[in-house]
């Protein structure tokens, strides 16, 4: 021990001697801080993502932005938001400000359920939601309510990384199951469980994006949904359904949630307001059946979300100016995905196929023989447009020769330039 | 498969067969579920929480409530944060209302080091900080960083169970270390520490409230401040320092705290705008030391809590809102302790004794042995006065003759009235 504090009858004299200005703190040792470490730490899980957010070093020409699942930032309903948030805070200030509990405030969880009721024709009350912080607290939430060491949940692939590191740091296996342009797989998902079971592995959880999915941009079929619901309670395990960018459709009609489908048996549907209002509010939600419910508040112990937030996203909703919003916002990302699209067709058809989404955020690319992955890397880099390679929604070395684009945060103008510098990076990656 | 959907061309018209308005709810049978929840929920270790957060019958007089660890709803900066909230999506909306990353915003981290620096004199940097959704949420990510299944977790005895429940939702044992008038008692953590290493247990963590602890409001003696972090550094006991109360101070000084002491190694400070502004925001943070802050980082998932709220705060702490708020609003509970004194010394002092706190929002009352805590309890309902029993703070059937009185939360002149029931209550409830 190396302070040195010395006491007189007050108690309240000599600390300062031991604080004084800059003292530089001590660490363990390297090794010391392995020990004391929990294995969810030392297995490295959550490097991966980690290390995606850290900034790197300023390109050499400033890059149009191609990359996050990010909003328009130009179209954010501020001012709605300051309207609701104050009207909100002067109305039911005391309440918004304290504690809201763990399920959340149960206006929100009302309002929910009336749209559910309409939307999907479900027998659902509040008390079948939960309010989280984004999908991402959900997917934790109903990780750890089923989720053991040792056994095993399922992800999509390719997937998004931060749902894959949620499962991880419960030490369950992860194992992924293919997409292709209609989705998930149905047969592979009975394969992979089938082959998991004969190994002795207990497969327990499915993490699902049918809708739109990231990074793939694909929606799983409707055909497909039945089997994958069917399959998954014949075998016993849950389905956490990620619908984060299901109501950010702008062609076609929503297809029935596997959560309807399954009539809540065995699956947890996850919504948000990230994709459809802003993803700093932090706001998702969880459906289930009651029992389940009362399972995932059983290990819950975040006290809850801000009661604040979730009240102005409930004002913003029963207003009206929600589904406003969300109309006027689905008008400019088909226009936005409409511009990608032609961009892609007049300059990159060379080098790539890609997906064409009804809705979310993302266009899928996968590279023709010709390209060298590593190459296009550096070339885009150089020339200035930022994507996220496909190798970072893969589990393992490989996704080498896809690309995910967003169309949905650059400006409308900057996107026919951003598919040009890609055009270009193509072309100079190309070996044909 | 109980669904029944067919299928056209175009899979877009069918599937509205199977969600007819108000199709009930399927859930696996009790059997089925039970074969799928994690440990988590088997060991039941959430559920004396949410049962605790759930609403009972309305009682037969209002009650005055002295529970919660609530601040004054009466006093709460409502237009000072309506005013910091305006200002910063006006200012900086798309910043705000986007992912800000899971450590947190830079610029409340910034501040935090700064007043860091000046209180403690330490040499801490924005880096050192992570934001997180409450001390709830700090706590959750301590414990997932360091324990593993099996490995023992030590806490206060009495304890937050709250805290109990985060570290317990890692699969480890809990262990109770007894709090005196004089806060946790260092030879007993040794003690302890030393048994379970007898039995082969490694104890990983400690979770301590040094300042005002809930629910005793005692505060660690410094020469004991010392010892703990000597004890825990010896013994490879990473120590979670709740600092919730630390800043509600209305006399004496506040001594260095347990990080300070131990200038950083091996402690993980964790502070919270929830007790000195309003628990509704879910602002809190860690401060550690950078290996640490790393790891830390390494088990979140959750992208983050709200960078709207986070920079609402940090505008209310620049523009001076907070410090003003603070002294404000200690004068306050200052006042509100001393009435609830006052009026048990005048009331209770035949039943009971009581702790005095120098700040805080909580006393602690320990009943004479002539005081039937059944009889207590049921007559306190009955009169109109709501406090928490002892017992729900202890790990076992023990603490009865103990209960936690809040003075932050009621009116002033409620305080006295709520007071002269509990001495009615305390009455009725005596045997003597």
């Amino acid at each position: 021990m190396l302070c040195r504090v010395t006491f007189d009858k007050t108690r309240a004299v000599s600390y300062h001697a031991i604080t004084m200005p800059e003292t530089k703190l001590e660490a363990w040792s390297e090794a010391e801080l392995q020990d004391l470490l929990s294995s969810r730490v030392k297995g490295g899980f959550g490097a991966f993502w980690v290390a995606g957010s850290r900034p790197s070093e300023p390109p050499p020409v400033p890059p149009i932005v191609l990359t996050g699942g990010i909003p328009d930032p130009d179209e954010l309903p501020i001012e709605e938001l300051i309207e609701c948030s104050n009207a909100v805070l002067r109305r039911e200030g005391p309440a918004a400000l304290r504690y809201g509990g763990h399920q959340g405030h149960p206006g929100l969880r009302e309002w929910l359920a009336e749209e559910t009721k309409k939307r999907d024709g479900l027998d659902v009350e509040a008390d079948n939601f939960t309010i989280t912080n984004g999908i991402s607290g959900a997917l934790i939430n109903v990780s750890e309510t089923f989720l053991n060491d040792g056994e095993v949940g399922l992800v999509e692939s390719p997937t998004f990384p931060g749902g894959a590191g949620a499962m991880q740091n419960c030490l369950c296996d992860i194992v992924g199951v293919t997409v292709d342009e209609d989705g998930l797989v149905p047969e592979v998902l009975e394969q992979v469980i089938e082959e998991q079971g004969a190994e002795g592995k207990r497969v327990k959880l499915l993490y699902t994006v049918p809708n739109f999915q990231n990074p793939t941009g694909t929606t799983l079929a409707v055909e497909r949904r039945e089997r994958v619901v069917e399959i998954c309670q014949q075998h016993g395990v849950i389905i956490a359904e990620d619908d984060a960018y299901g109501d950010v459709r702008f062609e076609g009609e929503k297809p029935p949630s596997l959560f309807a489908l399954a009539r809540g048996k065995g699956v947890v549907f996850m919504g948000s307001f990230s994709k459809t209002v802003a993803t700093g509010l932090r706001i998702g939600w969880t459906l289930s059946e009651q029992q389940v419910t009362d399972a995932l508040l059983q290990t819950r112990y975040d006290l809850g979300v801000s009661p604040w937030v979730q009240r102005t996203i409930l004002e913003f909703a029963e207003t009206g100016k929600f589904a406003k919003h969300l109309d006027k916002m689905n008008a400019i990302y088909k226009r936005k995905r409409d511009v990608m699209l032609a961009a892609l067709e007049e300059r990159c058809s060379r080098y790539a196929t890609w997906t064409r989404p009804e809705g979310g955020y993302f266009l899928w690319l996968t590279l023709a023989e010709t390209v060298d992955p590593k190459k296009l890397q550096q070339a885009a880099y150089d020339i200035g447009v930022a994507y996220v390679g496909g190798f970072a929604f893969h589990i393992g070395d490989t996704g080498h020769n896809t690309i995910r684009l967003n169309y949905s945060f650059a400006k409308e103008d900057d996107i026919s330039e951003a598919i040009m510098r890609l055009g270009r990076a193509l072309e100079e990656a190309s070996q044909g």
